[in-house]
């Protein structure tokens, strides 16, 4: 059964780990393909063109928007940020499952032009263990881990609206996890209508024969 | 997380390994429990109250439908046959997953009043491999397996309102398979909502102490 990628949303509370979960499963597994954003902002020293996201400038992010030539964009602080459209159906068309990290705004304008989309929510196993590790970066004042934290309470709001909870508290089990719910996900009867009709045809064609 | 257990619905092609598969999966795996159905047909040689069915007359059936204690019934060749109730729930509420194989009508019945139960449907790798192995019984009429055939063909084009697929091809595979898809299952937001709820109380908890 020759099938199509899926295109697996990760979202997930700042601090949840979606990041390296994201790069881990790319790594470890073969079937994966990272998606890469567009954006209007400049470079920051060591972001590499097309690799960390593609760089353009305002005018050819505003015609991408015209064209439909994005599943979502959303604009931050002045920039735009979007996801392309044409290279996630290449990959989905040659059978890769493609990841994209996105807010949950985007990740419901995702599911509704893709409804086959799977939108996974990565959590962390209590929110005292979310606090520690946004403590732990040690990068990040007192006002920005609340203000993050309180982001987690509107978050988790949305919840609902995912397809599976992740809860990240061993890496690798979580990796594992993951890994399962996205193979599981394969075999749902919309992503298998050639193979259900083709099993039709076929069994049509014996009843033909036996009669 | 104590969580309740899943409801897990059976069907798919006669002659596709359902019985085998759902004796096997219990057999193998500690948290499954087999519904056991109550039917007012008699019982069979060999045939255990309790275990192969629960015997019961047509008044006491009846009675049972009237105080919606069934989750499903039908009534085949003058008999009733349906799944009860109380045990069921029982065993979901003790965090066990309850598998129960039935038609596909009963099978939207029970999706409708149970919306977080799982739907499997089995299938063969291919029709011929299907018409093999109800050949291969060497039990049944050319005409009672052309019926079946036929049964499939009518079945197949109910098969997107199940959530699953599983394809037995190798009995091992699709038993990890099937494992890996109730597994997947348990992370759905909607069986976590006291997890959901309770993170996020803990978060305002964090919230208010830190303020």
């Amino acid at each position: 059964m020759q099938r199509k990628g899926i295109l697996i949303v990760v979202s997930g509370f700042s601090g949840a780990g979606k990041g390296t979960l994201m790069k881990k499963l790319v790594e470890r597994y073969d079937n994966y393909a990272l998606s890469v954003s567009m954006t209007t902002r400049s470079p920051r020293p060591g972001e590499k063109e097309g690799v960390s996201y593609f760089f353009v400038d305002k005018e050819e992010f505003e015609r991408c928007i015209g064209q439909d030539g994005l599943i979502e964009y959303a604009s931050y602080c002045g920039n735009y940020y979007g996801t392309p459209r044409p290279w996630v159906e290449q990959q989905l068309e040659a059978g890769r499952d493609v990841v994209l990290e996105i807010e949950i705004q985007g990740a419901l304008k995702v599911k509704e032009k893709f409804p086959d989309a799977l939108l996974l929510f990565v959590m962390t196993p209590t929110a005292q263990e979310l606090k520690r590790r946004l403590e732990g970066r040690g990068t990040e004042s007192h006002e920005v881990i609340l203000g993050r934290l309180q982001r987690a309470v509107e978050e988790s709001y949305g919840i609902e609206a995912y397809d599976y909870l992740v809860v990240n508290d061993d890496l690798d089990e979580c990796l594992r996890q993951m890994n399962r719910i996205i193979d599981a996900a394969r075999m749902r009867p919309s992503r298998n209508r050639e193979f259900i009709e083709q099993f039709r045809t076929e069994l049509n064609e014996i009843l033909k024969g036996e009669n």
